[in-house]
């Protein structure tokens, strides 16, 4: 596999041209560290940890695995040292409040800093990538005793976090939750039962390891409305925040998995573990929703980065290997056969790659904005304007989480499939990428989740159908004055044939649904992969125009990045989007054919 | 993972009702012996030897993988016994003819067999399947002398075989093959060279293994007009039969793979080892092409066999795992969840599993009717029945090795998806069947040049679109007087306009080609899967009709069966065809958004 390199010129090219992050950060009350020569810094120095230090360990990661002996867990060579580079760069609180221990950057960068660390070696990211959830969490519900004791370590990186959600019985369904806490005379509870698939249950990187945690109180009512939050340390912490005793929350075994070997999947084990509720009794679940777009918008970087690593693997493999002879003709005489990029299928599987993975990452960088504005609203107490934006980022999350992993998927498959028979030998690196990618699609709410939330919840339930209005007027405000230039024409016009199809879309299943409820949820999916394609197509035509834009101004400087831009547009628009047709066509369908046969019949003896 | 269980329903529907096996074997010289009694018998016992003995060692054999040890490869636990069983009931032989050890029954049920024994443990069901290669090269093209001596005991099963074409340095590519062949002054060889992913190269189920190998003789032509074919064994074999001397051919090294661990990929080496030459100089690779219909045929079963297994247990778990209810209103109100199927996408993916794995299987045991065609004239000598059924069979050919892998794989990434995050658990077996079903879009030639076999050479080169005139006008055929059935009509008119769709698309890109040769390579890809869909279409068409014609007939007894193969059928038509749409339309775009970019602009720094 090649050494992973950030496609810094792509990224520069979404940030400082395509989606004016100067300008955005300029008006950010958080953005006035961001300059423009801090962000290019922090890109540079990033790039450099990611390419030199934590992707190189991606591949001998896997070889390794984690390793389980007694309770404890040793991580691949390399790990620690590599992990405290990251701690010591301070990387894991850039966009974390100044007062606990963070570098108060928006939290834009620290999604772009998330998918370079990701693309380089996505089960190591994991570690600190757990941490973000339980800082946030911590920062969001927690007391201020709480935010000082564990948020401030969190932030610095010098101790994890964990997410405890899942037990054995449920996942998505997390209305089951079993596992109780006790109430003790000091305030504290006693946590007892079994949660899985916990990522970085326990490791050797930090000192400390923080677990959020899902219980029912004791009086709790059945269900969703009766699931708490704790915090559940692994050492408890002294008054001076030096460690306390070992609690008993243990790690009882490691999942054997797929891929992501490097990262610990721990069955966690809490017998009579001391915790601390955070936020309200009863109210664990909504408070674990608060930051589920952010969570989401995390893996979804995950289908981004695969599509990313996939594609450079892909790349130089097909400039380097040497097969038959292109079918217009000899393109390299001297040499015994022709380079792989020469032949059409291979040209077609590399620039779906590529167009999955910039058409995903401009995707990510425009909800980053979004993101940035929401926590703006939330640091400053301003709830209208938190909810507002939240909303906005409700929508495009679960299409960014939904899509991008899938296609995320199929571009690490197109990877391996360019290296034909090579790309299934381990040593190549390749069938990693898939083995990876593979748990994007299921974990932080499975693909068929991310529609019913779209379709039914954010789409139907909550905005029955503003949500996609107000998307598709976007579109046609970008896209109609580019009709009028000949270059974009075609696209533009595309765009606007989409959003009025997308609205079409969205008021027929509404209509049908009111009639045969269950067609929600037989559409649903095809719903999320037609609006995920609708959006790529959107985030394409923004790109093409730009560089149509940056080609009309002239000079050749990076004229061939600006020319190869309208290409791969016109690649996604001719090859990729007619996929949404075939959605769309599929999602009207009643839910007869899926629903009318018993269970019983669907095999015989 | 659940057990394996043979579909003997499915099967029976389609061998007895859909494509009517008995009076096709009561046509058939070989068919004297397939009375439908017999072939229920081999059906039966088949169908036990592969649930009872080869499933069950599935999941182990992957824990296990294959060891290597000082040249040596021992297979995982209990594939000795198993492959012994195989070899006692006769298996091996069932479609070779009775002069050299086999049962002389025809190809098809061979196919049958392989099919279970392949959906049963592909990886095990590798060992004989190679072991076919090497024996139909040697029916094909060996002597009399050579059939005598190596053939029998490889249709007995007391040898096995592999074929050696692949080099490091090619695979699709066999004219850039190194391995040379030095004649020796008894009319013997000496094969030099080395040979990687042979499968079933070096193992512990036989006494003896049957190499096949490409090599060039010292004055041979460059290129593929330069490569014979040689026997090579591990033990040469003396005058009466018995082992000689191990000869200098020997396993270097066992490749490290993403899945079909327990078959053993080889590094080959050729140390001067003892060969000899089968067939005329120079013409082996033409030798190898010979079968090669029927070895992709082989491959394309492998889909059949991920989409049935990963179906199977997808569909236990959907009755046993309970989460959320269904949005149609609470199902099973005594239990805490409704059960999986309730929901609407959870059926959508067992749906589509299920109109893959029957819809392929269909289209299988079809083909299979026109090989034993094929090798009915083969046997006779009669080489213009021969052509010409292998003409049939060349189209169909690529269709079902490009589109039935690639479904049988999406089908396998369903079954985990139906799992959730279980899926991604080893102990489960779902990331199992897709590690394993990774494979078979590569090996065999990748979906990429199954598509320039189909579009390139079978429709444009060799019969200029006759090919798809051919199989359209069997659709016409059969859709037109389905037209007035009101349960059919709307399928039927479907059917049409695809036969219309299909040719006009071959015309339009015929005349595309002259202009634009290169569209053939970036349209084949699209082609290949339009042509699988609408094959897949003909063939669900046919089984409904069948079903709605048992309906018809009236009686209560399998009602139920032909019911829900209605329902599947409008599945099929309803949300798997309308990705045929998108096909069509991106294959007719020009080459330019896939040619036009230099390889050099697909990254900037």
């Amino acid at each position: 596999m090649p050494a992973y390199k950030v496609p810094q010129r792509e990224m520069r090219f979404l940030m400082n041209e395509v989606l004016d992050y100067p300008a955005h950060y300029a008006g950010l009350a958080q953005g006035s560290e961001a300059t423009p020569d801090v962000v290019e810094a922090i890109v540079q120095e990033c790039a450099k940890l990611c390419e030199e230090v934590v992707a190189p360990l991606y591949q001998s990661g896997d070889e390794q695995g984690c390793q389980f002996n007694a309770g404890e867990v040793t991580t691949p060579q390399g790990f620690r040292e590599a992990y405290d580079a990251f701690v010591a760069g301070g990387w894991q609180g850039l966009s974390h409040p100044v007062e606990y221990g963070g570098q108060g950057l928006p939290i834009s960068l620290g999604l772009i800093k998330q998918e370079m660390l990701g693309t380089a070696n996505w089960p190591f990211s994991m570690y600190p990538g757990l941490s973000l959830g339980a800082m946030n969490t911590i920062l969001m519900h927690g007391d201020e005793a709480q935010k000082q004791t564990y948020l401030v370590p969190l932030t610095e990186g010098r101790w994890a976090g964990t997410m405890c959600l899942t037990e054995p019985q449920c996942g998505t369904d997390l209305g089951q939750v079993k596992t109780t806490a006790t109430p003790q005379d000091d305030g504290s509870y006693r946590l007892n039962g079994t949660k899985i698939f916990i990522s970085s249950g326990e490791h050797d990187l930090t000192e400390n390891i923080i677990h959020i945690v899902l219980a029912r109180l004791p009086d709790a009512p059945k269900g969703t409305r009766g699931i708490s939050l704790f915090i559940v340390p692994k050492f408890t912490v002294n008054a001076d925040g030096s460690l306390g005793e070992r609690n008993p929350v243990s790690c009882g075994a490691l999942e054997k998995k797929m891929g992501i070997k490097a990262s610990s999947t721990c069955v966690m084990n809490f017998d009579g573990a001391e915790g601390y509720l955070i936020g309200e009794p009863n109210k664990g679940l909504e408070c674990m929703f608060t930051f589920m777009n952010s969570a989401r918008i995390g893996t979804a970087i995950q289908g981004v980065g695969s599509a990313e690593r996939a594609y450079q693997g892909a790349l130089a493999y097909a400039k380097e290997r040497r097969s038959m002879r292109a079918l217009s003709g000899t393109k390299e005489r001297e040499q015994i056969a022709d380079s792989l990029h020469h032949h059409g299928d291979v040209r077609r599987m590399l620039l779906t790659q590529k167009v999955i993975a910039e058409g995903g990452r401009a995707l990510l960088y425009e909800a980053a904005q979004k993101a940035d504005f929401m926590i703006e609203g939330l640091l400053a107490g301003d709830m209208r304007t938190y909810e507002a934006w939240d909303d906005k980022l409700g929508f495009i999350t679960p299409i960014l989480k939904g899509c991008l992993t899938e296609l995320g998927l199929e571009s690490a498959n197109i990877g391996m499939q360019v290296f034909g028979g090579h790309g299934y030998i381990r040593e190549h690196g390749m069938e990693q990428i898939v083995r990876d990618a593979r748990i994007s699609t299921l974990y932080e709410g499975t693909t068929g989740i991310q529609g019913l939330d779209l379709l039914g919840r954010k789409v139907l339930l909550l905005t029955q159908g503003k949500a996609v209005r107000q998307y598709t007027r976007d579109m046609l405000k970008v896209a109609l004055p580019l009709v009028k230039q000949p270059r974009l024409r075609r696209h533009a016009l595309t765009v606007l044939k989409l959003a009025a199809q997308w609205n079409w879309l969205t008021v027929r299943i509404a209509l049908k649904a009111r009639k045969e409820r269950e067609v929600v949820s037989t559409a649903c999916h095809d719903f999320l992969m037609y609006s995920g394609y609708a959006a790529l197509a959107f985030i394409w035509l923004k790109m093409a125009a730009k560089a149509a834009e940056r080609l009309e101004q002239g000079g050749e400087q990076s004229a061939d990045f600006y020319r190869t831009k309208l290409a791969s547009a016109d690649f996604y628009f001719e090859r990729l989007l007619p996929r949404g047709k075939a959605h769309a066509q599929s999602m009207l369908k009643n839910a007869q054919s899926l629903m009318s046969t018993p269970i019983e019949h669907f095999a015989f003896d």
